[in-house]
Order: C-alpha cells, then sequence, then structure tokens
C-alpha cells in the first residue's frame, strides 16, 4: 500500500506535475487508494513527499566502524553516489530541484534526513576526537564542515563538476594530512 | 543612467515583481528611460539582472599579495561577508532565490561572476604551490573545493550557520595544518 502511494507520486513527477499541484486527492486516485490510506502514515503532502525523495535516493550506508577515517569516507561517499545518481536520474534531479521551491517541503526534507546525517557525520568526529584521530582544539561543528562542504560542493552545487572514483578517500586522507607541502623527513 | 535602470530594476523586485514578470519595457518604464537605452548596454534581461545582483552584493576584495594564506582569507571573507549580507538584506536574498529559479539569469552569472572568481582562487592556489606554501600532489581544482567548500556551506547551504568574525583564517589555518592531532615536538 505504502509503496503503491510513493510510487503513484513518482509516476505523476515523472509525468511533469509540478509539485504544487499535487494534491492528496490526486495522489490517492492515481495509487488507486482512498485519502484516508495516506492520512493513516503521513501528516501531510510534505511528508510524504519526503518519503519520495527517500525512496529514489540510495540508502543510507552502513559505517563499518573500524576507524574514525574509514567512517567518514563512508559518510562522504553516500553523497558522492546520491551526486551521482542525480546527474543520471532525471527523476530525482526533478525532485530535488522542487523540493528546493517548497519551503515547507524543504524544511520537513532537513529535519527528517538532513538533521540526523549531520548528527551522525559529528558523532564519528566526536569519536575521532576521543580516540586520537582527530585534533581536539577545533569545534566539531567547523570540522563537519571541513570534511563536507567540499563534496556537497562538487555533488550539489557544482553540478557540472568531477565526482570520480576514490574522491571520498582522496578529500578525507588530504584534510587529515594538511595543505601544506610535506616536509622531509629527518635524516 | 546605468545607475537609475539597475535601480529601478532594485524597486521593482522590492516590490515583490517575480523576475519572470519584469520586462525591459516595465523597468524602461521604471527607471525613466526609453528601451533603446536598456539595449545600448544589455544585451537582454539576463545580463541587466546579473548587474544588479553585482550591485546589491559587496564588492570583491582587492588581493594584499602578500602571501597565498593572506590571499586565502580575503578570498574566504568577501564570500562570508556575502553570507552574513544575504542573512541582513531581504533584497539580496531575494535576489538569489529569484536568480536560482531562473536557469538563463544563473547561467549568466555563473559565467559573469561566479566563474571568473574561481579562477583567481585557483591562481591563487598555483602561485601558493610555486613558492611552497601550497602541496603540489593534489590537484589545484580539487583544493580549491576543500578551501571555498565549508565557506559556501555555511553562507549559501546553511543558512543558518554561524559565520563568526575569524572563520575565513580558521578555515584556511586549520586546512593548511592538518586535522589530525598536532603530534608533540620531538624532545
Amino acid at each position: 500500500m505504502e509503496r503503491a502511494i510513493i510510487e503513484g507520486v513518482m509516476k505523476l513527477l515523472e509525468e511533469g506535475v509540478p509539485l504544487a499541484e499535487l494534491s492528496i486527492e490526486r495522489i490517492a486516485r492515481t495509487a488507486g487508494v482512498g485519502k484516508a490510506a495516506i492520512y493513516r502514515r503521513w501528516s501531510g503532502k510534505e511528508e510524504l513527499f519526503v518519503d519520495v525523495v527517500r525512496a529514489a535516493e540510495p540508502p543510507d550506508a552502513e559505517l563499518p566502524g573500524t576507524s574514525m577515517r574509514d567512517d567518514l569516507v563512508v559518510l562522504l561517499e553516500s553523497l558522492r553516489q546520491r551526486g551521482l545518481l542525480s546527474r543520471s536520474s532525471a527523476i530525482l534531479h526533478n525532485v530535488h530541484a522542487q523540493m528546493k521551491s517548497s519551503p515547507k517541503v524543504w524544511t520537513a526534507y532537513h529535519n527528517l534526513v538532513v538533521a540526523p546525517r549531520r548528527r551522525l557525520g559529528v558523532e564519528v568526529l566526536r569519536r575521532g576526537q576521543r580516540n586520537g584521530e582527530l585534533r581536539e582544539d577545533v569545534d566539531v561543528e567547523l570540522l563537519n564542515d571541513l570534511f563536507v562542504g567540499p563534496m556537497l560542493l562538487r555533488s550539489v552545487m557544482r553540478p557540472d563538476a568531477d565526482l570520480p572514483d576514490g574522491l571520498s578517500e582522496q578529500i578525507v586522507d588530504t584534510l587529515l594530512e594538511g595543505l601544506r607541502p610535506v616536509s622531509s623527513p629527518p635524516p
């Protein structure tokens, strides 16, 4: 039932129906269910639409937990995969664009998807500070932006930018090492 | 004359006229000039609108040229100042939102403003690689994203994020030093 409703919304979006014209009534008709069935599961159009976006995006990856470095690579890699998919998938691209033009949907997406992902990233960094992998003299929220910012710039803000294999590892390792030239080892 | 035309567009935007409804004719009427005067200076609405955005934004800063580090701080500082202004200025905020919803204007803004700024940043980094301030084993385009990404994440993508004084210096210096804990000096 839930799947049929989500696919109904996707079908309407693929047909080019703008988000603003997607009423619960029209979704119910397309999915072949009653309006009550939709309201039993979702409190409104915004929450339903966030689940549609989630279904279109690749699922969040499991963290390996072997090290902060490995967990960060997996977190950045899922941003890279989402970027690649939104370049190749017309539906996902369209869904993201529609979302940004609707402040209510954007807020729901932010609260239900973006904020929990960010909290997870900050938690990984805190573990890294505790186990000695990450410096402790910089605010963990800023550290998160230093790791995530470059990947979001490439995947979201610069839709024409390269997202090559190995980019996640390169970002994490380069940031850990620092951008100053590596001094030659002492003789 | 040019100033009157740009102020005419700003006045219409402040009144809440959407970009899509801003015709050259209406702009000419508001500014009290003829349409020909507008077309003598701008090839179309898109180029004119980019100049309106430029007039609303703080001007690009002069690079001190004392070191790559100092130039980078100035480049990030101008992104921070633009972020602060778009939080406090309803016009600028509105202008940015309108721009993003119009692919033609966004492309013009990208070609005339964003791309030259990016080229300048890459040039600063190349100088840093030549004079030994920046590692040479990482692609300069990626290095640019590492410095600029965190500030854009804060200033553009997270409009509720903090943009405190000193943030530009902190980003540049933290990235140069690296995110690994600083090892204790040899005895």
